[in-house]
């Protein structure tokens, strides 16, 4: 932390709205800086006893995240509380395995708790003497002009007003602050919704607290159009996630009754079936999410600055909505370290020019990859083709990473691992062809029509 | 409209929200079927005395606007106040002018004064007995489940609610009927603006109504990154729009005083500039339009449907914004004959999964023309490769029909359209590089690259 030091602070108060991931984040890394912080948040605090979280969901932090929780020091604290998990293992219909591994060796993604992790940062926030939270502020609305929050007080119900200096809009898909810039003149904005909803269960711990199903993996159910996955938790027990879509044969619509549940899953994921006990109570009682992707532009006005799901809500296929969001302060901490702590118009503007382009292309990974894990992950042709890739890979180090790898396990900008990854997928599908098991990768024309393709990258 | 009284009349009445080109259009259609139709306007009734006109602007009716016209027998009406315009010409930086034909002969569009044509077509939806025009009646808001519209009377200035059986939304880009299907669950909504705006200037007529400019042509001042055009107006005048960037050393932003507008159009376009003599004092009072494509879906929600620009706006380079709002009354009128005047249900999906990917290609379309318009008519190897084109067309008669005729002359759906103009684009980028003058299109190598490509379509 030498180089936070090093920073005189600045007297200027900064306004968070949103205590989420990024905005827990955020404020840790804006305070860290010597800047006195004031964060608002919607909900209750979520380190109080009976607190509800709504949404116990798994995430899988990778390098991008991992880096920007190494830029306040907390990174190690969150690894011993992650699950690595080193490869994909998908379950056939017939409760078959086969895996896939994510990287090279040791590479991994954590399965970390959302709530934890959450909690985690809002104690390291509140440690520092210059941050204020507030929990239980619903943001009415904000008047830009003239700077001002308008909140209502949950324990009260009072409406107060806030003014602010600056304010960084970090208050996820939904929101409030984004609201306001939306109603400014020739705002870009755009939502989607892909048809399918998903579904939390449960695969339950084993005795004892045993996992069930491997441990230091992720579980996928790929079923062409729909799909399961399960990440794993430190009690023994598994989060499952059904996506599965609206309407249709095969449907939401078409699960009506306790029966029709257990028929269905029965008969698609028999092997999981035994090992989730509350399947019927659950399916029935948690809600159905959407999968939206929300795009916006530009993200600052004047003093206010959009981060996060705020400005790039994206489907959760490639495991990179908190990864995006946390890089998003990364990249502001060293836009920071470049321009200096006062030149924010300077700054709200680099940021979005640099990041608008790379959260684009990374919601269209996430919608990409949703065909991929739902998919193609249970196709022999396309399991071998990653096996060559890997091969290729290892044959031209530094010259060829895999699409993943770039996204999940580099800082390449997300623009530019999917223009690479384009450009390897076109080489990928003309070499196939010549390609019918594993040893054909070595055969002298295989390798002279690789040779080819690399030289004339 | 012998068609129409075979139709035996339903009792159930319609609503129209919005009594624009396209709401007074869908009026006349439903009436016509027999159907009682409750018509809402926001603004008052432009048949009164002293009603200002929002937007005098001029608008481009081509083949699907006339053929909507035509379904309610006002199609010579208009066309007695319409100019047609047979071909661009362009005016270069020192009055050099270029013509380029639409079509082939006898093929225009036809320049049409927006103000006329709505009240021409308020008049004939007044004229039937079950319209009901009511005008000065802002939506508020609508109650989807109570099938209830909030309604603000500007005489009065009280609110009052009115029930709906069925309602059509042809309220505009910024519709409120669009508005309260967009708080509806996993709605799609795009709006997005172009770094453009755009003013609306005049060239004046000439002593005794003369025109100034060729009559029967559209024109165009295209200047690389920006353009202006002018349509002809009956009383001899045209009406300018300056395309022109926001932001930028040639920009709204950059001509600040009237020496600036004076300097700047005196030295881009010369030979307009003694035609405008209110050049300064229009450029400061009209206000400056911005440029919105807007994608929503669905278009239906139960009884409710959206139509023209409340469904798909799209900017105006390709001058089919209404184009495809009539040609959406005529596709509606057409399922209602094909489903009977009962089949609501059935037809307000049918209507928004047959109309929606057209749309979608139109708004393509009309940016795509933009850059033609602004920058690609202004080179003479554009303009060889239309003339080429036109040859193809002529010696392939029914097989190639140049893009602008498919959109413009033609009934093709507009994705089709864009898909085979895609195809043919890619066959022009082939064979220009050998053609350096028209009459090499009759060299026997060229005339083998064309037989060889069309051969392979």
């Amino acid at each position: 932390m030498a180089a936070f030091s090093s920073i005189s602070p600045a007297s200027e108060p900064l306004t968070v709205m949103g205590a989420g991931l990024v905005g827990s984040l955020l404020s840790l890394y804006l305070a860290r800086r010597g800047h006195p912080v004031q964060v608002f948040e919607r909900r209750a605090d979520p380190r109080r006893a009976g607190f509800q979280e709504g949404r116990s969901i798994n995430l899988a932090l990778s390098d991008r995240g991992w880096r920007a929780l190494e830029g306040v020091g907390v990174a190690d604290d969150i690894r011993q509380v992650g699950i690595p998990m080193y490869c994909r293992v998908m379950h056939d219909a017939h409760g078959q395995l086969t895996q896939q591994p994510y990287g090279q060796d040791g590479q991994a993604i954590y399965s970390v708790n959302r709530g934890h992790l959450n909690r985690r940062l809002l104690d390291l926030a509140e440690a520092q003497p210059q941050v204020r939270l507030q929990f239980g502020q619903q943001c009415l609305g904000i008047d830009l002009k003239k700077q001002e929050l308008h909140l209502l007080d949950a324990a009260t119900q009072q409406e107060h007003t806030e003014p602010y200096t600056r304010l960084f809009g970090t208050d996820g898909a939904f929101s409030a602050v984004r609201g306001a810039l939306q109603k400014t003149d020739r705002y870009d904005y755009s939502q989607q919704y892909l048809e399918y909803g998903y579904k939390e269960l449960t695969i339950e711990a084993g005795p004892g607290g045993a996992w069930q199903l491997e441990k230091n993996a992720l579980h996928i159910w790929p079923r062409g159009q729909y799909l399961m996955i399960a990440l794993p938790n430190l009690d023994g027990s598994f989060n499952c996630t059904l996506f599965f879509p609206y309407e249709g044969p095969e449907s939401f619509a078409a699960l009506q009754t306790p029966a029709d549940v257990v028929a269905f899953f029965g008969r698609v994921f028999p092997d999981a079936v035994p090992l989730m006990p509350a399947l019927t109570e659950e399916f029935f009682t948690h809600p159905t999410g959407s999968l939206v992707t929300i795009r916006c532009f530009p993200w600052k006005y004047d003093d206010v600055l959009l981060l996060g799901d705020a400005s790039h809500a994206i489907v959760p296929f490639y495991g990179q909505g908190m990864n995006a969001g946390f890089e998003d302060c990364s990249v502001l901490n060293q836009l920071l370290d470049q321009h200096g702590d006062t030149a924010w118009p300077a700054i709200f503007a680099e940021f979005q020019a640099q990041r608008k382009p790379n959260t684009d292309a990374m919601a269209d990974l996430a919608v990409y990859n949703f065909v991929e894990m739902r998919d193609r992950v249970a196709d022999p042709r396309f399991l071998l083709q990653k096996k060559i890739e890997a091969k290729i890979s290892a044959q031209y180090p530094g010259r060829w990473t895999p699409l993943y790898s770039q996204v999940t396990f580099s800082h390449t900008p997300y623009a530019e691992a999917w223009t690479a990854g384009q450009r390897q997928d076109a080489i990928m599908a003309r070499l196939m062809p010549h390609i019918q098991a594993e040893a054909d990768f070595d055969r002298p024309e295989v390798q002279a029509l690789v040779e080819q393709e690399m030289a004339a990258r």
